[in-house]
């Protein structure tokens, strides 16, 4: 399967699952939510330089101001047990909550991220971003 | 370096960037918190069973009981623009914030995760843990 049908391919399966689940679990059918979890980390070309993830967590914060941004954390790896499945090598991350697909994409297209990554996408070698969508919060 | 000295390094290296950051970057201060945002992504052996993930989706939904979970979001892949950074990949996902590092090392030993981990760890081909400490959040 080439790349690009692939990635078609699982962004229907999540579609589908999706609704797989919320129908087969009615439990979290009354919580689902369909809010998009944006979580970014990013592992800087200099990760003992303060300077640089001074500048990247500042470049993070401007992202609050975009307004489909529902909520923001900006976060460092946290001394938690170093266990074989945990990646704790990042320098930082960020997390955002949007409260749909179309808040997500204005974020993405937004002046003020692409500002962010004009200015900061110098300091980092490597990014992966993960995007959820919701079929439960709680609590 | 070995890989233990190399945790131990990156686990140093993390609480210390952290104070700095704080220190440099006084805007944040103010909103610092120390909360632990402990979000893991899932990958299952059987991708395409609905009932392998609807198994784990009703195991993760679990650790909302567990006393120290501030709050719980369970997640499949949402359908945002794949870029080459975004990894789509994954099952499902659990995102879970705690107070502080004490809360999050109770979660990890108490017995609704340990049982979660028996009765489900046969689902799914990988794990991957991010643990990051808040150094802001906002909205």
């Amino acid at each position: 399967m080439k790349k690009q049908n692939r990635r078609k391919f699982l962004a229907l399966s999540a579609t589908l699952s999706t609704g797989l689940a919320a129908s087969a679990l009615p439990s979290l059918k009354e919580k689902e939510k369909n809010g998009v979890v944006h979580h970014v980390f990013f592992w800087l070309k200099n990760p003992s330089s303060k300077e640089d993830l001074n500048k990247l967590l500042a470049g993070l914060k401007t992202m609050e101001k975009i307004e489909t941004v529902r909520k923001i954390h900006i976060g460092v790896p946290a001394a938690t047990e170093q266990r074989s499945v945990v990646d704790g090598s990042f320098s930082a991350s960020e997390l955002l909550f949007f409260d749909d697909l179309a808040g997500q994409k204005t974020y993405q297209d937004h002046p003020i991220h692409q500002k962010f990554i004009q200015d900061c996408s110098n300091l980092w070698e490597k990014v992966i971003v993960y995007d959820a969508m919701d079929i439960y919060n709680g609590l």
